[in-house]
């Protein structure tokens, strides 16, 4: 793949501009997959300081699925009713749809879930373990490992994307941020299944 | 109107049985909105006794308003997958989903409504008449009915059809009832605004 090429790729994969795609490859020295790596780290970078900027304006996104028998109801926020009507946080939005219909999560992030709902996990992974025989602190450990693989899993941001699980759906909107330049946050979602 | 452009009206109108749409209208001697009645009272008899008939088929449906500014996911039951495919019922949760992204309702039905949401709204009635002088007895008796209008009006089942505020919510599902022949259920609904 001549260099032109590759910059075409790139800036089709991303959707970042072609100059900082040409300093990614450069960095990289030719390396594709690298210059990608040095551009979601960048991307990372240049939505960092957004972190705290309001996210009041948005779209409503729904999904329906399997001759109605799925619903899925998304409030995702950005900053600008620009970006709002952008094809790119319309396309993050029924992506988003997608992955709460395949995956089903139950909360957008860990610090959602009700400590009650935990206290019943732990409860289970107790019951399952009681007659291991093994030390408390070694208990300890374990349940909290089970605790944090659980918590991944319920909450929408730490699940890895159904269409591509070596990313999580976090890295799914921190693309989308370092492509519009917002700050962007999944408000909340619901899912009905009949 | 002859007697039978007047059978084909009634049918039309209700999607009831032509024979039953006949029978309506000898009884109501040709009085074509009195015919309606009988078949609204019936309609309701037909179905009452599937009032506890497990609803747990049915439908989720969305809609999206306004620049998806506002959006809607409603999930409705009813008894067969027949009566979830069919036109009526699809009808019916569509303009449920209309009627919930326009009139804001908070809740299905009054049982719904939290004790101190209503605890919340009573202290309001009772600080807007604090300086009435009026006796405990009828200070009471006003705040039950503005408690009950107040409950109307956040409960989906009760409110008035945006359409046609001669009906409520609830004629409008039981019109569906009388069509289908089944019980119908509004098991949740979301809406979102931005």
């Amino acid at each position: 793949m001549s260099s032109i090429e590759k910059l075409k790729q790139l800036r089709d994969e991303t959707g970042i501009s072609m100059m900082e795609c040409k300093k990614a490859l450069d960095e990289a020295k030719g390396d594709l997959k690298r210059a990608k790596e040095i551009l979601r780290e960048k991307g990372k970078e240049m939505v960092k300081g957004r972190e705290g900027k309001a996210a009041s304006n948005g779209i409503v996104e729904s999904y329906i699925h399997a001759g109605a028998k799925i619903g899925v109801l998304l409030d995702l926020h950005c900053e600008s009713d620009f970006a709002a009507k952008s094809q790119e946080f319309k396309s993050l939005a029924h992506e988003l749809c997608l992955q709460i219909a395949a995956a089903r999560p139950l909360f957008v992030k860990p610090e959602d879930i009700p400590e009650e709902f935990l206290d019943g996990e732990k409860k289970i992974y107790l019951k399952q373990m009681e007659d291991s025989g093994k030390p408390k602190e070694i208990l300890d450990k374990v349940i909290e490992g089970k605790l944090n693989k659980y918590k991944e899993g319920v909450c929408l941001l730490s699940q890895a994307w159904v269409k591509d699980v070596s990313k999580t759906v976090q890295d799914l909107i921190d693309e989308a941020k370092a492509k519009t330049g917002e700050n962007i946050e999944v408000a909340k979602f619901a899912r009905y299944e009949i």
